[in-house]
């Protein structure tokens, strides 16, 4: 009698774990830190810990688990359930599903935790019913999925979407990747920070200074500064916008999708804001005969949308 | 009893009209002027003239003939045959099958010229047997077709691939469709034109300034100005390639595709010059762990791209 599903959001800093019913709600939730910097293993026995604690907190018995599904970051054979590499955890083709599987005796599916998160939106949040759907997520980095004639875009290898690696500015800031000028180098938080550093480092104030050692702020820490009425924190946040509004106007053309989704973070915490200023731009970067026909949105699932994707994915192979 | 199909490149100045044996060779083909700002019947009358032409020049009836189809500039309903707006061309929300249907009294198939390109060159060129494949074709404008999960994807009411009109640089020059800075504008003849008249008017000289009052150049003369040393000429092929190496680097991350075709005019004439110029510079604007497994490749069917194309619509609603 497997009723339930666990679904999981591994990122490189924490674990989302969440328990699913069979009407596909969340019944229940933790979050754990993970050490991705201390091997694969590390992270390995984190998510088995996850599913443990999910299990005993809910009071539940593997056997009444269809299966686990998790999505994580990098280049994710889906069918094989293979990490062929990952920017932040330390996997390289890594049998991730084989070592699961081993564990727990259900299925274990994975796939490219932005790629879930704009199938979780398709499926179950602000696109559903939609054939084409850009999604972009704003977060520590900017990642980014692609949903074309109804199905999951991964592209050759399922390296595609790397959508907040696009270059829009030869002369840009350099970027995480080594690039100059990509999207998340402005839009990103890691971008908006370097933004910050910068006036600071030329004799500006602003209240975001002190996280500039960490190189990192909380997104909600991000909006009390824009409250606040910090310039600094203002400007970084109106870059970021304009770049994003660029990128959009670039995938408006490229795509004539139905709509574009901005999820993560930092739109969970800002996206009321965001949108409006992103969507006032983005008709200067497409054309408007194309741009006509396209909804913007902020992720309807919100920080769930990653779980909700990983949860298509089992929804799927039961069909 | 049909052995031969009817193909043909419909132009803003000219329709190129070939005859296809069932070996899908070409065994006649012409040439003819359009005038299309004299309205879309005149535009109709001439795709009526050229097929008649080809009947009578090749010496067969219309009865031998499976099908005419055509590739045009514009968002093109390929499944109703319905020109829904054309850049070039007079036609918007055009019933130009029907139309060609009444006449003939055989099938007629549309799309847009550039998708049909890229669809030529999967199904006979360059780009045989792939599954990912983007295409840009370079001209006097800059289109570009895309093969996605094996498939022409053409978005939301077939508007999608306008990758001719991204903005690489949202200060860079003002384009045709009212934007500044899109990869038109840069890489296109008209692009190149441009930064060869503001050379000029600085009060520098190049064989092509003769050119400045048409707006206009053929890819030969371009091709010789470049071969006997121009500095200009050479100048702006050097910044139409820039910028289809960062276009293509964009194109590289977000579709992982396995090639990058490009075709057109100038490819045509310049292909062997310019894919060494473009994919020296590439691998600055994408990830080499992406850009390791994509191709680059000018157009196997030079000329004919769009034509195979439209065999290609006709091949396959026989199957």
């Amino acid at each position: 009698m497997s009723k339930y599903s666990i679904c999981l959001d591994i990122g490189g800093t924490k674990v989302l774990g969440a328990i699913f019913d069979e009407d596909l709600k969340i019944v229940h939730r933790i979050k754990k830190k993970t050490k991705a910097s201390e091997g694969f293993k590390n992270v390995e026995e984190t998510i088995i810990t996850v599913v443990r604690e999910l299990l005993s907190g809910y009071g539940i018995d593997i056997s009444q688990v269809e299966a686990i599904s998790a999505g994580a970051p990098g280049a994710i054979n889906s069918d094989s359930g293979i990490v062929l590499f990952s920017p932040n955890l330390p996997w390289r083709n890594y049998e991730i599903r084989k070592a699961i599987e081993d564990v727990f005796g259900i299925p274990f599916y994975i796939g490219n935790d932005v790629n879930l998160g704009v199938l979780g939106e398709w499926k179950y949040g602000c696109a559903k019913g939609l054939t084409h759907v850009v999604g972009l997520f704003v977060g520590t980095g900017l990642g980014a999925g692609l949903i074309l004639d109804g199905k999951l875009y991964t592209g050759n290898d399922y390296k595609g979407a790397e959508i907040g690696h696009m270059v829009l500015n030869i002369e840009g800031p350099t970027c995480n990747c080594g690039q100059r000028g990509c999207l998340e180098a402005f839009s990103s938080k890691t971008g908006m920070m370097d933004y910050i550093r910068l006036q600071v480092k030329h004799g500006r104030s602003s209240v975001m200074e002190k996280y500039i050692p960490d190189g990192v702020f909380k997104s909600k820490e991000m909006r009390a500064a824009y409250e606040a009425g910090d310039a600094i924190m203002t400007e970084a946040i109106d870059r970021s916008c304009l770049y994003l509004a660029v990128a959009s106007g670039i995938l408006v053309n490229t795509f004539s999708p139905e709509m574009i989704v901005f999820g993560g973070g930092v739109m969970e915490a800002m996206g009321d804001i965001m949108l409006e200023k992103i969507v006032s731009k983005v008709g200067t970067y497409c054309w408007p005969s194309i741009r006509d026909t396209v909804k913007f949105s902020v992720a309807g699932l919100g920080d769930d949308s990653i779980l909700y994707g990983a949860l298509a994915l089992i929804v799927d192979r039961k069909k």
